[in-house]
């Protein structure tokens, strides 16, 4: 299990610096100690010190030293740290580039994914989440950030927000906006997780996305607990759900999987270290 | 064809009354003159004067003059007028409810809509659009609109943002968070369209929510304009998905009419008056 701190506790939106550093410390470290106890099921992916247009250099900062000295995998990269007022600049920014620069060179990807919401508006869970994943993928189809970093690699969670039910949206759009073909723009390095509660959700996102941009994921003590009273099994139970969708075998292997240690390669390197 | 003044164009973020007031009048006038010369086939569904946190009194004014005086059948509802800043109150607070009673006092219901995006994180057709259906879905999940307003209908569009697709998230919400089940707590008011542009999103559509909940939707000169090459067709017309959806005749009859009737019943009095 990639195990990152909580990510709607981030608290992005608490605009001191100091505070920003000492949270992410303190719930990387805890993380981190998780990860020590049980090293066969646990490995960091780390919060990063991040306030409303802050400074890159501590995210940098922290990222290296959870990378570097802690063995995490990856990281979480909030891309609205207001918490729901959308005040700072779109991923596809120079902002963000010495993060990207940080990352490639540790060959580690970003999970992409907001922290709780302060605007009434958004539930963080019902709307803030799915609402940035969305918004993330439509930047980098209007941008071109990929030409910049083509080693770079997002993941956008809840099966990618909006975007696979939308597939032939955004396949128009790219094509009006004269954007390369998504599979050539955006999915050499864009992938999306599995977080997705019923079976003809999951029945969409394997047939519109395929098994090489797809990581298994699911939830513990996550937005959705509780057990679906129609199929007496948990809602976020995704397990089951992949397992009946017809996947061929050796696709089922690259979502449950190989993919995640193509997106992951330090995770790849230590399982690679525990199978010898 | 239920025709109102371009949703990306209503312009509600400038913040004076006035200009407000100025533009959904021309562009109500405007579509009712295109519906007086081409009845068979037009009718009005009308821009309000929406200013952020601006007064409801001119948006109710704007309505009732549209609905009594130019025959219109519906309006749309502008749940952000700031533009992606989102700095208005949630569609269940009882800043709108001056318009909920006019609405059913008139017996027309709202599409909302949200108009262009003035936020860089957001792009209109890609995101903003998608974003404020979902915000607006969870809005109403959250609170009890419809027990004060029992006879208030809400169209979503663009086949209800990241909702069906991700119809087990609100229908684990909806319990952890004690609402009753979704089909009793809201889908007795609220209704989706068919504005998704691929065979998957409109399978899971249909699937998800059934035809009493759906009113056949596509665009003219839309979002996703234009040819899809592996299709040879528009992506957006979207008949041609539903109608090889595998629907029985009454169920394909009620999203391509029964159920527009019921939701606008001032249109299906006009067409039942065309047909005497």
């Amino acid at each position: 299990m990639i195990f990152s701190p909580k990510a709607s506790g981030m608290e992005h939106h608490v605009p001191d610096p100091a505070t920003a550093i000492d949270w992410a410390r303190a719930s990387n470290d805890l993380v981190h100690r998780v990860g020590e106890q049980f090293p066969e099921h646990f490995v960091g992916s780390c919060q990063l010190p991040q306030t409303p247009n802050g400074s890159m250099e501590v995210m940098v900062a922290e990222l290296e030293r959870c990378v570097e000295e802690l063995g995490f995998v990856g990281c979480n990269l909030n891309p609205d740290p207001s918490g729901g007022y959308w005040t700072s600049r779109p991923v596809t920014d120079e902002y963000w580039y010495p993060l990207y620069e940080k990352l490639v060179e540790l060959d580690v990807p970003a999970m992409i994914h907001v922290s709780t919401s302060c605007n009434p508006n958004f539930h963080a869970l019902g709307a803030h989440y799915l609402n940035a994943d969305t918004s993330v993928f439509m930047q980098l189809l209007q941008g071109d950030l990929f030409a910049d970093f083509p080693d770079l690699r997002l993941v956008i969670p809840h099966g990618g927000g909006a975007v696979p039910y939308h597939w032939g949206r955004y396949k128009g759009l790219a094509e009006r906006m004269e954007r390369p073909p998504l599979e050539q723009h955006l999915m050499g390095n864009v992938f999306f997780d599995t977080c997705v509660y019923h079976q003809p959700g999951i029945d969409l996102l394997l047939k519109v996305i395929g098994p090489d941009n797809l990581l298994f994921a699911s939830e513990m003590l996550g937005a959705v607990r509780g057990t679906n009273p129609d199929t007496g099994s948990g809602w976020d139970d995704t397990k089951r759900y992949i397992e009946r969708a017809g996947l061929s075998d050796s696709d089922l292997d690259k979502v449950f999987e190989g993919t995640a240690r193509r997106v992951y390669p330090r995770l790849a390197a230590r399982l690679d270290g525990w199978n010898r």
